[in-house]
């Protein structure tokens, strides 16, 4: 699989070496570079439900890489299915999970019929989602940083960068271009709890690439996007339903509330596989509750009286009308909206 | 000085035996109910800016008795006023504070022209501050209860109960008389970054009352409050402008929005030495930024790559026109404004 370009040597998120699929364990960072050999479509799927492997459109290319590794071992249509089904099911909020295995699927199914190898197929194809997904970023990278060419303080929530997509990534993609084209002052990052991905993971790769930026707990953002201290929110995206609502990271609703207050830019940024026509709106997208346990501790570190009892979803939803812009591998679409939505991707669909 | 009553024996956040004032130390619990001895204005500022005493009006209670503290060893003019400059500046946010140390010093120098003995006058005055401060919470308690009578499940912020002011606190004293009233189905509370106010101390407080609750991260609320997972926000209050706008912990103005965009009340109780006629709005209370380092750790846990810059702002300001209702001992002030406020505390000054 194509490695991450543009970003320092250590963050390749996943690499395939033809029998086995490395993945850094983002459980383990930034303290840790240690690397996760994954030979099984349920070695892969427990590493994405664990988060090892995280991020929407990583998480859609390990699963593609999951399938092939299974049909190297047994290219049959019953190890597909099994294995489709157990990548699909790893997580169920990111659409590009369910999305790469239903294109590997069908591609697999489809030029089966012609009796080509199994395994070669699903290589095929799972390269190539792979490929389209860092060729995505790039086109992201370039759109969003014209859209916000005069923003020169940007935040930013949880990790969107090289660990959580082929390529430079999707929302911190365009951070990344906006500070090679040398109009950005700095970057504000919140922590993402409840697993810290702004703080382990964004400072991470923000570091390594050079940009100057601070760090804040979650709580923060809105009373310092009030204050004035930056001049656009941008995010990644979990899934996008037909309407323009965005499920994405737990705090991403309050930072468009805040923006929206503050009379500043809140742009989205993802791949169109974060798209799903096939979901109408936000309420209609399943938010996953993760384990409780999450909420107990920080960093292994348990900051509760024991037994407390806690909530935790994973996601929220922010209604189409707080996204001033999603930008995509197709460019920009201002107020995204069920129209303007079903245009973009029908021009290239 | 008064314990605090209808709170398990546990919680007394303060206590003063004649010679020292024995406080609760706040940042070890909920795993450590350990006190400290604090003998002098000295040790009381210490422990006000390392937050083992903590809450708007706690911390003005427990500046009155650091006065007290100092003069009992050197009852002159001049201790008093290097006692006083001392504490006033131990933290600037929650107006409490300077509020009970001018009280003091007025209430000294005015009585010092009969001749009494000043370690008596400050006796008398930081036991008067006490006592109103904690028939203040027993008010509070009642008419926030009066107005939110019909709400079932109510969010709250950070630390209001028996460990942040005398009696059972402001916003969580509300929530215990609903409780005590059998209305209350639960609590959700919020962790409150970076110090865990809510996850350590909010938790011990209602697991002791026994008030079923569960613990979220920051983030989570806003997207749970639009989905419907509680009636009504109450959060407690450090500096309330002439105009309404309400300093409180980082976090609050978030809930504020998300709230108002949910169309649920969002109400906020405090004493009415929380109210600062003096500050015409939000804009001109000082936020205090705190420390970074307490952003890069939780519980003493490292969260970050070494040397991480953080901002760390402690409050953020809520504009009055966010804020439902004010509740304080005094009444319920809807829709709090300039001559709303100012009509409030003229009417009992």
């Amino acid at each position: 699989m194509a490695t991450t370009r543009a970003t320092p040597a250590s963050v390749v998120a996943l690499r395939f070496d033809g029998t086995a699929l490395w993945a850094i364990d983002q459980t383990a960072l930034p303290w840790e570079e240690r690397r996760l050999e994954l030979r099984t479509a349920e070695d892969v799927a427990a590493a994405i439900r664990s988060l090892a492997i995280r991020g929407a459109p990583l998480i859609g290319v390990a699963a593609a890489h999951g399938i092939v590794l299974e049909l190297s071992r047994d290219p049959t249509l019953e190890t597909l299915e099994r294995a489709c089904g157990l990548l699909r099911d790893a997580r169920p909020t990111a659409v590009n999970l369910a999305w790469a295995v239903d294109r590997m699927h069908s591609a697999i199914r489809t030029h089966d019929q012609s009796g080509a190898d199994l395994f070669s197929i699903a290589l095929r194809e799972a390269r190539r989602i792979d490929a389209e997904e860092e060729a995505a970023s790039n086109a992201i990278a370039a759109h969003g940083a014209d859209l916000l060419a005069d923003s020169r303080r940007i935040l930013t929530h949880c990790n969107t960068g090289a660990l959580a997509a082929p390529g430079r990534g999707t929302a911190l993609a365009v951070i990344a271009e906006l500070a090679d084209r040398g109009s950005l002052e700095g970057v504000l990052a919140t922590e993402s709890r409840p697993l810290l991905q702004g703080a382990r993971l964004t400072t991470y790769e923000l570091a390594a690439l050079g940009i100057p930026h601070e760090l804040i707990v979650d709580s923060a953002a809105a009373g310092l996007i009030a204050a004035g201290a930056v001049d656009a929110v941008i995010v990644g995206c979990d899934r996008v339903a037909a309407n323009g609502d965005v499920a994405n990271k737990v705090g991403t609703y309050g930072l468009a509330l805040a923006a929206h207050a503050a009379g500043i830019p809140f742009v989205v940024a993802g791949p169109t596989s974060t798209v799903d026509l096939s979901t109408p709106d936000g309420a209609h997208i399943a938010i996953e509750e993760r384990d409780p346990g999450e909420v107990r501790a920080a960093a292994g570190q348990p900051l509760t009286p024991a037994g407390t009892r806690c909530r935790n979803p994973a996601f929220d939803v922010t209604p189409a009308a707080l996204v001033t812009a999603l930008v995509t591998e197709r460019g920009i679409v201002r107020s995204p909206g069920s129209e303007a939505l079903a245009a973009h991707t029908a021009r290239l669909g």
